[in-house]
């Protein structure tokens, strides 16, 4: 149920009655917008940091602009819970990342104030653009577009791309740069340390406006600085003023940086901004998690905190997390340290994700040999190649659904090449909550039709300690080992390492009526519908692929030479991944019959906890059970 | 055979024998090394004008530095030929781009002097950051690692990543800024303008020498002076000296501009570079098409002009071209200005391949609705999808192979949001000798697994045309059209627009014993090999697809009822595309049989010409007979 909200925001649904409000009330706004997000997402989790830094920023932007008329783009969006809140969602707020709910993410078709969907890095500046020029080709000439976009995402290599382009545009837009020094975690790289050279030394600022003055014509100093202003002549002006920020270089005009926790102040900017056309940045600084004490200690942690104590801000641990499986996720961690202790050709290559995919532990160990190099996964690669090349065995972590980023780089300077580099796809299949955005799905279909790849995914954790184990052991080319969001199943998983045979699988449950072949955790998934079965009667034998490529084709000999019922699963789209595969070896040897395939049909999925998603898709149980009875005609 | 080359390049076969010569031969050397490339490309065609720009950095570099055990990596790479041939190829170089010959573009597996494998854009400083890492964990401390990269590929995002990477590390990397203003076309972009504003005023460079001198304190202007030294303080250090430069900003050395043909002082720069630890970038100023005067007056047209007359530069045309059937891309070029003549929401945009895709036809009738966005595929997807956004319908012209750059993109941005954005993927399929880096094979597996993508390939001209018409009728979402490099088949093909249904084939042959299923222009492939095996007395039946997806399902029922012998035939990956489609209907309605398909194998392939390669992967008559005869036992 939705709480209630302070006597301000009670009256505000859509920007126009925020409008009715005068500009000293606006602080007060902000502030009661700050406690909502709290007290909902204190009990139903969500992106909590980034959304408490960009209050000020959404609430002066709707009382500038005329939204949903001009165009707002929220870069990623997660941080655009205060700008949902107020354009007509706060009473559905409460059911935000639910099935059914609205999207953690801006959504075009839920909304439109949602001027463009995001959830990956670094497209608003484009997507925004985009908009800029249809409106001039229609002559809507007086319509504004803004792109909220994060230092973070600044990274990204198209937000440059974009620049680049927009730079030489007559746009009318204005990309607000929301300089929280974080992603996820800690910014890095060198534009990271540019801004905040410009920010904490102010000098830049300083300069500019010394220069102006001297520019000019004041003659405190006398004659001399007139002389020295010669000599420097035209250069400073081109120079300084209009070349020295590295924005300006991309042609855009530079503001700030300014307090983006001031919200009449930014009213005010945001007013004069208005009024210049072309392409224009202002750079905002603002403190992640803003607001809730902890949250600004601890902006990681606090990024997307799960439950948390809405008065002392303490998050809620799960119950005995200690007798809990591990995530997959801290496997990878742990066995990182471990295998480059053993082996110090290893490295570790994350973009921006550190915690998330827990390289970290490395970071933390091993600094010279684990690497962040920021919202770059197309960097990541080729950095990754150029390692490899030097006979470094890079272990690169990137989501399923980000690697989308960079299948140019695993196709033409990884595979292509045969580099050794191990590629750990973390939150492939469904992620839950995140939704279609953030689903990794494609991958099976998108790797497996790149020549040489070893594609692997574990069934549980040894597996994948042991698949990152043997990723090492010699020079196969490019190998992929790709495992889902959340916990595995075995809480005695630090097991001593096994070498796995590439391209082999194995049964992990007898049958003789009908054969289950999976790829990943879902198997644990399989063999729990095979022993239900075995207790209707039905004898089902469960075989774990292991590997989607090379596939294992004695045993598909062996099962589609014994079993007339067979069906196969995976976490991944079924067009193209493990049922593909099976399905071109029986055409191509010939064998009769229809194979049942379960996965994620073939059309985007929406948000919802994995469970939910998992029904949904027939990913389950049930969904195996009605196949193989089907299929059986029992 | 090999041309004679002159008399100091005679006697050069590696770098060490080079070494050897004094720094005032090194002119002859690269005058020599000049005609030498004139010389085999003007009857072997390939890459000239950016070869030819690059000629005295690749002497100077192999000159200075220690190659191989020094790092030396070529982005893109089709201006490498100076280097092969003082690299030990100068006796296979008239074998360029020929099957069996050597590559057009750096390979590892060619050369030790070949750090990297490069072909598409804007990798090298990734790789080389890579290399550099590599070095500094093994205690190589001494090597060094450079990256040249022209003005174009710059604007790139993934090189824009890697800046921001490089720019935190220690690494020993020389970043050479190639500006010779160019990619194929015009370069394009802020970017381009900043390096343009640093080139010719040169201003840039005297400020930061007058601020030196000021801040070194030089009193000739008084005490005053020191006054407004002291007023702009510490800022001007931080700001002008070290801030001031874009590529400073990314925390690199800058150095330059300076002239790329006076191979004497770049010999002296590299020298002094040599001992500068860190990241560096030398911005150098080179001429397209340097050293031959129609190349030089040309550079987009002497990009990879075709066989020319070796002493007038003149590109010897085709016998009677006009009587040929067009090139596919020029049927594109011309149609979307019929198309957008007839609707004015339609917009055109090239990722910096105006020509090469012909949508230069379209920049020069329309400019305000045709876009080069520089080489920036994944800002041309999104840039697109914001356009499609506001009502406009985007036809965003990528070659197959450079669209797996933007794969999450379209994916994401366009796809996820049902998005009206036309694809044209132009290269699709083998293109010949530029080999493997640029084989469009993979775009039928990877867009087949994106929901809601319309995929469609045009048998011939007309089709093209009537596939562009159909897919700005209505928004049925994202729609692709993919078509080869080179010419169609027709030489009446302006013919009036027909709607074609979309997921709809047709039968182009009628017959009894056989079918074959084609998508593209293979189907003509696929009607000569039937007319011969009519003749041998088989008599086959030819479908064309025309859809990869949504696949005409009516008309699979009818012919997998009709046929115990099907072929697909497909000018991409048998892995994904065509045939798996077919193989995966035919199983989920449980028609039995085996269905022989004809493709890419999955494997990478490498250069030749089209033909030479069409056969070599059984794309061709003799393939579709065999398997046919095959199937039918005869």
């Amino acid at each position: 149920m939705a709480p209630d909200a302070g006597p301000l925001l009670s009256g505000i649904t859509f920007p126009s009655d925020l409008k009715k409000l005068s500009e000293d009330q606006l602080p007060q706004v902000c502030s009661e917008i700050r406690e909502f997000i709290i007290d909902v997402i204190s009990e139903n989790p969500g992106h909590l940091g980034a959304s408490l830094g960009v209050v000020e920023i959404a609430v002066a932007i709707h009382y500038v602009f005329n939204t949903p008329y001009d165009k707002l783009i929220w870069d990623v969006g997660h941080q655009a819970y205060a700008h949902k809140i107020i354009t007509g969602r706060k009473d559905q707020f409460h059911t935000n990342r639910k099935l059914n709910g609205i999207s953690g993410f801006p959504k075009m078709s839920e909304s439109e104030y949602d001027a463009f969907g995001t959830g990956h890095s670094s497209t608003s500046i484009s997507a925004a653009l985009g908009m800029a020029v249809a409106s001039a080709l229609k002559d809507n000439n007086g319509r504004k577009h803004i792109a909220v976009i994060g230092d973070g995402s600044m990274t990204g290599g198209m937000a440059m791309e974009a620049l680049n382009n927009a730079g030489v545009s007559n746009a009318n837009l204005l990309v607000i740069l929301n300089d929280n020094k974080m992603s996820i975690d800690k910014n890095v790289g060198a534009l990271r340390e540019y801004l905040t050279t410009i920010t904490v030394s102010k000098r830049y600022n300083r300069l500019r406006n010394a220069v102006w003055k001297i520019m000019g014509g004041d003659t405190r100093y006398g004659a001399n600085s007139r002389a020295i202003v010669k000599q420097i002549g035209n250069a400073v002006k081109t120079s300084i003023t209009k070349k020295s920020n590295l924005f300006e270089a991309f042609n855009f005009r530079y503001f700030g940086p300014t307090d983006g926790h001031d919200v009449v102040h930014l009213v005010k900017l945001l007013r004069d901004l208005q009024r210049i056309d072309g392409p224009k940045l202002l750079h905002v600084i603002t403190q992640k998690g803003k607001g809730l004490e902890n949250a600004e200690k601890e902006p990681t942690t606090y990024h997307a905190p799960g439950v948390f104590d809405r008065k002392t801000g303490v998050i809620k641990k799960d119950d005995c997390p200690e007798k809990l499986p591990p995530k997959f996720q801290n496997v990878f961690g742990k066995t990182m340290i471990e295998l480059a202790e053993q082996n110090d050709r290893i490295v570790g290559i994350t973009p921006a994700m550190p915690t998330g995919s827990s390289l970290n532990m490395m970071m933390q160990v091993m600094p010279d040999r684990a690497f962040d190099v920021g919202i770059a996964e197309q960097h990541a690669v080729t950095f990754a190649a150029g390692l490899a090349s030097q006979g470094m065995i890079p272990y690169c972590n990137i989501y399923s659904s980000f690697m989308q980023r960079a299948y140019d780089q695993v196709i033409h300077d990884v595979a292509l090449q045969k580099l050794h580099v191990v590629f750990c796809l973390d939150r492939g299949g469904l992620v839950g909550e995140d939704g279609a955005t953030h689903h990794g799905v494609f991958d099976f279909a998108y790797f497996r039709a790149i020549p040489d790849m070893i594609i692997a995914s574990p069934l549980n954790e040894v597996e994948l300690r042991n698949m990152m184990f043997t990723a090492q052991l010699e020079n196969n080319g490019p190998f992929s080992i790709r495992y889902p969001r959340g916990r595995g199943v075995l809480s005695e998983w630090r097991l001593p390492f096994e070498k796995l045979e590439i391209g082999k699988g194995n049964r992990i449950r007898e049958g003789k009526d009908a054969a289950i072949l999976s790829i990943g955790p879902v198997g644990n998934i399989a063999t729990d519908a095979a022993e239900e079965l075995e207790n209707e009667g039905v004898s089902v034998a469960v075989y774990n692929m292991r590997f989607l490529k090379p596939i294992d084709e004695t045993l598909l000999h062996q099962v589609l030479s014994q079993f007339k019922t067979i069906v196969t699963i995976e976490d991944a789209s079924v067009n193209g991944g493990l049922g593909s595969a099976v399905i071109e070896f029986k055409n191509d040897n010939n064998y009769p019959g229809t194979i049942f395939r379960l996965g994620v049909p073939d059309r985007f999925i929406g948000q919802g906890s994995p469970e939910e998603l998992y029904e949904y898709c027939g990913i389950s149980k049930n969904g195996i059970k009605q196949k193989i009875k089907t299929g059986l005609g029992v």
